[in-house]
């Protein structure tokens, strides 16, 4: 029978993972059709990539794919379509090993973390629900709103993930001032999208919007995990902070744009004019149905359902405002696109939005009450990219929420 | 005739840096002594390390120093001593060479970097020059504010720093609207000082304030150049990025922890209580005399002379916030303590801070307006611990302002 998530991984997917396992102990370049895991570095040695000029057999056996996403893109697409050639004609089987038999690493070396914030209605959703009011951030219309991360908390899924202990006001849900020390009581996911940097931007490029798909190896889905009470006390004046460093989760396979080139859909019109370096006429987002599964007490609940072509700023947007100061961006760094929502009452891709901060439970199915994250809660992000008889999707993005430590 | 910093570099200070020469292309480990740059590598082929139980050979022979970084304290107070004594005994010569043919590079390999805002007199300096009034931020009491910053963009001194480009208001200095693009207007200097991570804080590991020290390798003097007015668009929500992520250079030498604990000096008394993690009865800072000389037009000017020992928050208050959600430290993490300034007219450690972001300009001797930043200004911290003839200095953190690129 196949997994879950088998038919997420046709063969227009051919998404790239670090894996290892009992018989290849050092994590290595995988990509997976359907069930089967396949190591790229041994089908590099049946002489499967010998007509393409780069060092792939090297490359494979790298443990952090970077090298790989730092090649051309038509390199890249010889890889990709020798892979589904190979496939077509079975020889690969040497090299393959089922799902259940592997374990997913960090794709990439990291460097550096980005967190946009590129939805319109995330961003309406939770002023309201901090501040009272529907607002953009000031500069909104004219470029996304972003932080920089922490590299070193991104895991790969399927990382259980600790409730962080912090400082925050005693009661996160109404306006006073004491304040006190102890486990998080507002432990939220965020659903984001998370663009991997393959050629990387030299310090000084300054890209234009229009250029910068050149630079994107591909994208996995991102869970930005956040202790709200943490946040809403340090965001001022300097940004998140502690609320966020504790802990993200990553999808394992990074599925490339060439496979989501055909779910490429044209993003929503600018409200406002904007600069001409991140002007892009032909702006496009994608068209990834994702959706979050919460697990309580044994029943599970679909808490939000929400297309990542409902995003105002583009990965190209917000990589040329990145890059418009003279920021470098190399190989493997991270950009996300901050939380994913949409307009309706489930696409609310954060339960800050979904309970209003914690200020208007819903009552899941079971009868008990949402309004944060529990411990034993378990988060499932999954992405499907159009149709699901098209064969991409991202798999999942799992983590489990684990008791604060003792102190 | 010695260098303008020989002094800071006495047999007391032995700092640790990364360089190379014509004679040895390879950047590797080095200390200085006086105007002589020892190669570690080379000393421990002459047998100098023998007795000391760690692979410092191999060690002293990588790019970055963040696996000799990582020793135990008592490795690198035997590395310490050993170099003190070699020197003392002339027994080091084959492995010197003088400053002027040494070519000086980042010293660590920086993971992540971090930015806290520590001292009270900058907090409540920069606010009124903001905002009008003089408040500190809603958690300041109970922890030091503090921001992820760009580990891609930190470049070791002497490296000139182009004008980025960036989006802002018009007029940074009045409030309104008008959103403009093109090179910053508001270029400033942040004299910071920095600790390096040595021993890592596993994620989950939840440091008091009282055990942090041992996390720290050293200290280098950080300047965390911003464009104030693409910051002062952008910190809400979020806050700073891009006004931040163009440049942040670092002085190459990590002075120890053990050179500078003869200059620890206690930490001024907390204001309010704080929680029991982040208190710290032995709080100390160190007694650091931070000079800025502006250069314009051929003239230099001193524009701050500060205490180290005027911050708030110590390195140790600092480390203990920043992992108390759980988050890891690695080896060569930056952790950079803000705008270091006092009480004084001459004691602003920023420019935001000096001239009322600009709207107080000040006469520089030569006549001309300072504001913020002109093309061709050169920008040199110094740092130098008690007092000069103790030997224990940082020497410079330097960079000229470049004009912006074409675009």
């Amino acid at each position: 029978m196949p997994s879950a998530y088998a038919s997420h991984f046709g063969i227009n997917n051919v998404p790239y993972g670090i894996a290892s396992s009992t018989k290849r102990a050092t994590p290595q370049a995988a990509t997976r059709i359907g069930d089967e895991v396949i190591f790229l570095g041994p089908l590099a040695e049946t002489g499967t990539f010998k007509h393409i000029s780069a060092p792939l057999p090297e490359i494979f056996r790298q443990t952090a794919l970077n090298a790989f996403a730092a090649l051309p893109k038509d390199v890249q697409s010889q890889v990709r379509s020798t892979i589904q050639k190979a496939y077509s004609r079975g020889d690969y089987s040497s090299a393959a090993e089922p799902i259940g038999d592997v374990t997913l690493h960090l794709p990439v070396q990291i460097g550096d973390f980005t967190d946009f914030s590129a939805s319109k209605d995330h961003v309406l959703n939770a002023s309201e629900a901090v501040t009272g009011t529907r607002a953009y951030p000031p500069a909104f219309m004219k470029y996304p709103s972003v932080y920089a991360g922490r590299s070193s908390s991104i895991a790969v899924s399927p990382k259980p993930v600790v409730r962080p202990h912090g400082q925050f006001v005693e009661d996160y849900t109404v306006p006073q001032k004491t304040i006190i020390f102890g486990p998080c009581r507002a432990l939220d996911y965020e659903l984001e999208v998370g663009a991997v940097i393959g050629k990387p931007v030299e310090g000084g490029q300054m890209l234009k919007a229009a250029d910068a798909d050149a630079h994107i190896f591909g994208l996995v889905l991102v869970n930005d995990w956040s202790a709200r009470d943490v946040q809403a006390l340090e965001m001022n004046p300097l940004g998140p902070f502690n609320g966020k460093n504790f802990a993200t989760t990553i999808s394992p396979w990074i599925v490339t744009l060439e496979a989501l080139k055909k779910f490429e859909v044209p993003a929503p019109p600018r409200d406002e004019t904007v600069s001409s370096f991140i002007d892009d006429k032909n702006a496009v987002n994608y068209a990834i149905n994702l959706e979050v599964q919460l697990k309580r007490n044994g029943a599970t609940e679909t808490t939000c359902r929400v297309g990542f072509e409902t995003m105002y700023w583009t990965f190209r947007h917000m990589i040329a405002h990145h890059t418009i100061g003279g920021c470098e961006l190399r190989t493997g760094d991270l950009v996300a696109s901050g939380t994913v929502s949409g307009q309706g009452d489930d696409e609310h891709g954060c339960l800050l939005e979904q309970t209003f901060n914690g200020k208007r439970p819903k009552t899941l199915s079971n009868g008990t009450e949402l309004r944060y994250l529990n411990d034993g809660d378990e988060v499932r992000f999954t992405g499907v990219a159009g149709l699901p008889e098209d064969g991409v999707g991202f798999g999942d993005c799992y983590g489990v929420v684990m008791p604060a430590r003792e102190f």
